[in-house]
């Protein structure tokens, strides 16, 4: 059977539910219970009924009509694997785009119902919906129903779960878990609920394997504040994952107080509960919220900035990270030097499989922390470009790679973007582009700033030398980085959107502007940065970014006319230090510290 | 009888009124009910009961116990005018500080009332303290009985309105009523209120002088939707403004189909209303809004944002402003050198009155747009330092004046600060302070960036050069400016507080970084930019800001070292420019030339 007949059945299954049910619609969005950014297989629906397998998208099915929206970087894709199924592709971001809610109005009739999963949405999104659907008197429910017809759905996964040192951690669960019971309890609530997977692994100094890339473990922890209890519900003996029997962790939850509770009793026991509630409405989901906002006392929790500001034991931890992290960047950028030298074939999919195995043969090494890109030429320019066995393409002299990758260690998480000419040689063009990016980079990585500013504020430092050429990239300058969690973090970033999240000492983020120019390359320059105080005088106190990788910058790339003495003078330094601590881990061959010697040798203007 | 005794007394007449009617205390705000940032002497009950003459403050008067809250411009003077009343000075952003609603829950019983003039409020201030003030069942209640003790309290002003000629405005009123009264329309109101002063100014192409250095009127506007009617509230006859007897207002109001009413008629006329109303919650006060909240179908007006756009014929005119708005300021500081050369004294108060008559002999003035700050020294580190006779100090060679000025010409008004070194000479220091506020001058007027970018994301371009110093200002960058209208307008602005207008083109802002050495001297270079589009292409539009302001920097200020090639061009290309708009003007004398054409002669690196 084709494909395209597979997805007929399966949306016909839905159709045939829905008109049981007397439901004109379902939407099913992407995402799991817990909002997370990446999502276990078990929550994939979207994917099994449309055979879109992009990361985002909304497929909602009506009873003799299916539309699918996604966003820019999904619109080629989901063209290809949408064809034929009958189900049209709505371009997110262009003007002429409906909504989902335009359309449904469009198409049903007053008082219509439609059915969703409640659990995959924000409230926020939630409401809006609903809102715009009243216009024509339409309800959206949630409805679990809509699962039944996925036939041999995945199970939850049953990772084991591990503890994460306190050595790695720098502060206990037992203390972590004081601070969120205090606030809830001075906020008026008897509980405080956390969802999200990467607050609960940090909170209780656990973590777990069962999204890709990023170490987290399907739970839900609930802190009560009168009582001194805490309930983590992650066991879930139906797939396997008995807790109970891991005597380790037993022994770990004990002593933080948590006991531990079924995954699949959480909904019920939230539903009995006579409590007041204190939970971060943006980062829990909007069924959860239809169940407790009655009893909501208190709609924030300090998880995520308390999560976000790393003390001094993690901050030392990602130093040794990124000291093996950069080992491997230069073993496998060593190797593809010597490779185009000698004529080897490498593509795009080659160099970051080897990549990969430099980096895990590292130290404390967990996983990656996202899939590694590796793009060449055009698709460089492609800003989340994943290469596969069909897209690949051979490196060859004369144009930019593009490899942005990173790796999950039990002391950090690392991202690091660079941007090198193949075989050495750079247009006037490309390097005048290159270097505006660089400048870009090194200005934000030196210009202290005042205490409460924000990170929108930070982002034109980074663009303001593309600006003056006309130029822009349509991504933020830096996000927040997990340690040893997820790659992404809040709440607070460097970005053109409004963010009044002001930059604290010990926050991580990464230092990443760029350039893509469309069918030809693309570049990305990313350090991974961490704010701290830099001095105090009479106009306040004053923060800075301290740049954490180590790895150069191509000087084939740069035309060092465009940068001023103190930028020159920051990038020999970066590149002495960079030489230096590499160097120091002893973990080169002579091959590799010659390549790195070379690399970083002084740059002198002519 | 002496002022304190004064003071103590008209106090004592409020607290027997507030007795009278069961009251325990009276909040008296700065303002009037158009929420104006000047104010007529009509309204300035908060100075005439405390004796305190600052622009700001809010004065709560117990039944045995006082106090004025000011912010930092203020806090000395308030300490000095209040010394001896018996009203406790609480000093406005200072942590210990503790604000209106705290003292009031402190100092009152429960069930307490309080009477305010509800006028004087934002509907957001109004609601904030009421709910406070709930937490101790405090009830905030609107009673202008509270006016009764004030005698001789001024009369409404009575100057005339006159007709702003379509050859400035560039726009007829009956144009911007029918874009106003299509947007009320789209939002399902029969009637759309205008209580912002220079919004209804703007509208009907009429100015007037109930406000110093602001040419309006008071006034309301009401603008009907379905049968092409509005009303204008502004005649008063009782004060002897009868703008019936104005033939030419008569026609011009006549034209635009607007009909005249009584300003004191306005109250009785929204509170008999059964429409469905329009108006912009953030520029409309408390009280209004209690009267018509619940017939509001539409919070927001679009006449800020039409207003901030600034058409050619404006945009000429002001051109047409700024040339002899920088003779002007060439003349007085031609003066100035003259007097210094030849030993003569001249103050701060004597330069900016030579100033203000140089201005005021200009064509189509009309008035100052703002009082001149002249501040030399360490006055020049007082934000908004406003010379009196008391203040005064003379010029002395080896400092910096600052000059901030500005004026209503019938073109186009005009705001521009410089710091000049008296005598032409400068410490090491002062050249670097007045050369890292230049670069950030020069960034942000040379900078282009993309569509949609907000003022909060250019602040950064003028602050970052003071930040590698770890140095700051306290104040925004940038305000809108209206035309021949007040010198501070929104939506838009250049701050370091989130905002997020994108700047488009026609919007006229102020470019003003600074610097303040408390105790020694101040420094701000401040000249008009207007947003104008700059290219376009495959990144999308780009905008830049277009310096309107003619007038030399003092090159005696500036380390030409710490200037990159470019910054220098672009100075000596604007010294060059000024010197060939001024002298075309042939306003200027063969002496003023000679000092203008040294002034901006090129500045060479050694």
């Amino acid at each position: 059977m084709s494909n395209t007949t597979i997805i007929k059945q399966r949306i016909s299954a839905l159709r045939g539910q829905l008109e049981k049910e007397g439901l004109a619609a379902a939407v099913i969005n992407t995402g799991d219970p817990h909002l997370s950014e990446y999502i276990a297989d078990h929550w994939k629906f979207r994917e099994w009924l449309s055979g879109f397998t992009g990361s985002a998208g909304s497929l909602v099915v009506g009873l003799d009509w299916a539309g699918l929206w996604t966003d820019s970087r999904y619109h080629l894709q989901a063209a290809q694997q949408l064809e034929g199924t009958g189900i049209t592709l709505y371009k997110e971001g262009l003007t002429e785009t409906p909504s989902i809610a335009d359309v449904l109005c469009e198409k049903l009739a007053r008082n219509s119902k439609v059915a969703t999963d409640a659990q995959l949405f924000t409230v926020n999104s939630f409401a809006k919906l609903t809102e715009r659907l009243k216009l024509k008197d339409i309800s959206l429910y949630h409805n679990s129903n809509i699962y039944s017809v996925w036939t041999n759905r995945p199970a939850l996964p049953d990772h084991p779960i591990f503890v994460h040192d306190v050595k790695y951690a720098g502060e206990t669960a037992a203390s972590k878990i004081a601070k969120i019971r205090s606030y809830a309890k001075s906020k008026g609530a008897n509980v405080c609920l956390i969802s999200g997977l990467d607050e609960i692994a940090w909170i209780l100094n656990l973590r777990g394997s069962d999204i890709s890339y990023n170490p987290v473990f399907y739970a839900y922890l609930t802190i009560h504040t009168n009582n001194g209890r805490a309930f983590l519900y992650a066991n879930n003996e139906e797939t396997g994952r008995n807790l109970v029997a891991d005597a380790k962790l037993i022994d770990h939850l004990a002593e933080c107080n948590v006991d531990l509770k079924d995954y699949s009793t959480f909904i019920d026991d939230i539903n009995a509960s006579k409590q007041k509630w204190c939970y971060d409405v943006e980062h829990t989901n909007a069924f959860i919220d239809m169940l407790l906002c009655t009893s909501r006392v208190e709609s924030a929790t300090p998880t995520m900035l308390l999560k976000s500001v790393k003390n001094k034991v993690q901050i030392n931890g990602l130093r040794q990270a990124q000291l093996v992290d950069g080992v491997a960047l230069t073993q496998a950028f060593c190797w593809l030097d010597q490779q185009i030298e000698k004529g080897a074939k490498v593509t795009e999919l080659s160099f970051a499989e080897h990549l990969d195995q430099c980096r895990a043969q590292q130290k404390d090494y967990f996983s990656l922390s996202f899939n590694t890109i590796s793009g060449f030429a055009h698709h460089g320019a492609i800003v989340h470009y994943g290469v596969t066995p069909e897209s690949d393409i051979p490196l060859e002299k004369g144009n930019f790679l593009l490899v942005d990758s990173g790796g999950n260690y039990l002391n950090g998480t690392t991202d690091i973007t660079r941007t090198v000419c193949i075989g050495g040689y750079a247009t006037e063009q490309q390097r005048r582009d290159y270097t505006l990016v660089l400048k870009g980079h090194i200005s934000l990585a030196t210009t202290p700033f005042p205490e409460a500013t924000s990170g929108a504020q930070l982002d034109t430092l980074a663009r303001q030398f593309l600006w003056k050429d006309a130029k822009n990239y349509g991504h933020g300058t830096g996000h927040g980085i997990g340690h040893f969690l997820c790659v992404h973090e809040g709440p607070h970033r460097i970005s053109t959107r409004n963010n009044n999240v002001p930059l604290q000492p010990g926050m991580l983020i990464s230092n990443e502007p760029g350039l893509y120019i469309e069918g030809q390359y693309g570049i990305r320059l990313e350090n991974m940065v961490c704010a701290k105080e830099c001095c105090a005088n009479d106009f306040g106190k004053f923060f800075e970014l301290d740049t954490m990788s180590y790895f150069p910058f191509d000087a084939n790339a740069i035309d060092v006319d465009l940068l001023t003495d103190e930028e020159l003078a920051w990038l020999n330094n970066y590149h002495q230090t960079t030489y230096q601590h590499l160097a120091g881990t002893g973990l080169l061959s002579t091959e590799e510290l010659d390549w790195l010697s070379n690399k970083t040798k002084q740059i002198i203007r002519h």
